[in-house]
């Protein structure tokens, strides 16, 4: 299996078992790049892009206002919404850094990807408790805003996976591998990724 | 890790799986085993326990039928129904068998087995095709009703588990690991099993 993608619940550590992925199999690793990366494809500005970023708003205005500068266009010519357009810009980058061996986290790689059988699709989600404790810890954040933040980041990526897909975020239908990252650690995560992909 | 629990959908080779685990790590396996040392403890026969195995009936006239030889009564001294009883005898079961290191295949045994620490806790799945031909060419089923079976077996195994846990059967905070044993094959999945085991 040559390229790896991961999706992930907040605060369990995907990011991190991924860089740890990429770094031990010596490939490259994909998150935040992505987006620079699909703004050049697309020709929306970064910022446009960093701030729909798996966020699926309804804010028919905003795209209207900046609507001419759209690459994607619908069947009639007429362009697609701002946040249909991010997916399609970060679904084309995808497409091309999975030409070579990597890892990609997030961004519903595991759906675009999902007919190629090179691809080991893993998801990484842990207990409640665990993750607050990581979002305190890790990210810094206050633990009366970890609580949010985490209903938050989860219902915004299961509602952007299902805006783009027509299957379920965290259903195991989409991977091959599902992981506890509370049981193992984040090493031991990485650890059999790793061996997996071998 | 002592104990290994593996939950499973029909037809996904879990069973299988679990015993290669066994065989590899050189302890005991429980599956169908554990029916009849169930029916020893709560003194309900065999044939009894077998007919319900997994399986949760409304079948109250029954139940009454042959409550006098009820082993479990609720605080009043009225014998449980037999479903309750059943699953009350094999989970004591499960408790005196996982007192040494062992594999337990389905019965709630993750469920059962959540607050000890020493238990890694498996659900092997796979994709709807891979389970159908697993169920023709193993189990020896007809193509045509092998696509019944499927659809029968997962939905009583998920009520069974919903009927005597807080929890749906298959959610991934269940478990430490999900394995789509369709991805890497039955033999990979139980080397997988194995190596975290240790």
């Amino acid at each position: 299996m040559k390229i790896i993608t991961i999706g992930r619940e907040y605060g369990s550590g995907g990011r991190t078992i991924g860089k740890l992925v990429a770094d031990k199999l010596g490939i490259p690793y994909y998150d935040r790049e992505l987006v620079d990366k699909a703004a050049k494809h697309s020709g929306l500005a970064v910022e446009a892009i960093e701030e729909n970023d798996q966020v699926v708003t309804r804010s028919f205005l905003y795209d209207l206002a900046i609507g001419t500068s759209y690459g994607y266009v619908n069947s009639s010519g007429v362009p697609l919404d701002l946040n249909t357009q991010v997916f399609l810009a970060q679904r084309e980058a995808i497409l091309e850094f999975s030409q070579a061996p990597c890892v990609i986290v997030g961004r519903c790689a595991d759906y675009i990807l999902r007919d190629r059988e090179d691809v080991l699709k893993v998801f990484i989600y842990a207990d409640r408790k665990a993750r607050l404790q990581r979002i305190v810890r890790e990210y810094g954040e206050d633990p009366a805003k970890a609580e949010k933040l985490l209903a938050q980041s989860d219902k915004r990526r299961a509602r952007h996976y299902e805006e783009f897909t027509d299957s379920i975020w965290g259903a195991r239908r989409n991977y091959d591998l599902m992981l506890n990252s509370a049981a193992f650690g984040i090493d031991a995560a990485a650890e059999i990724i790793c061996n997996l992909a071998k």
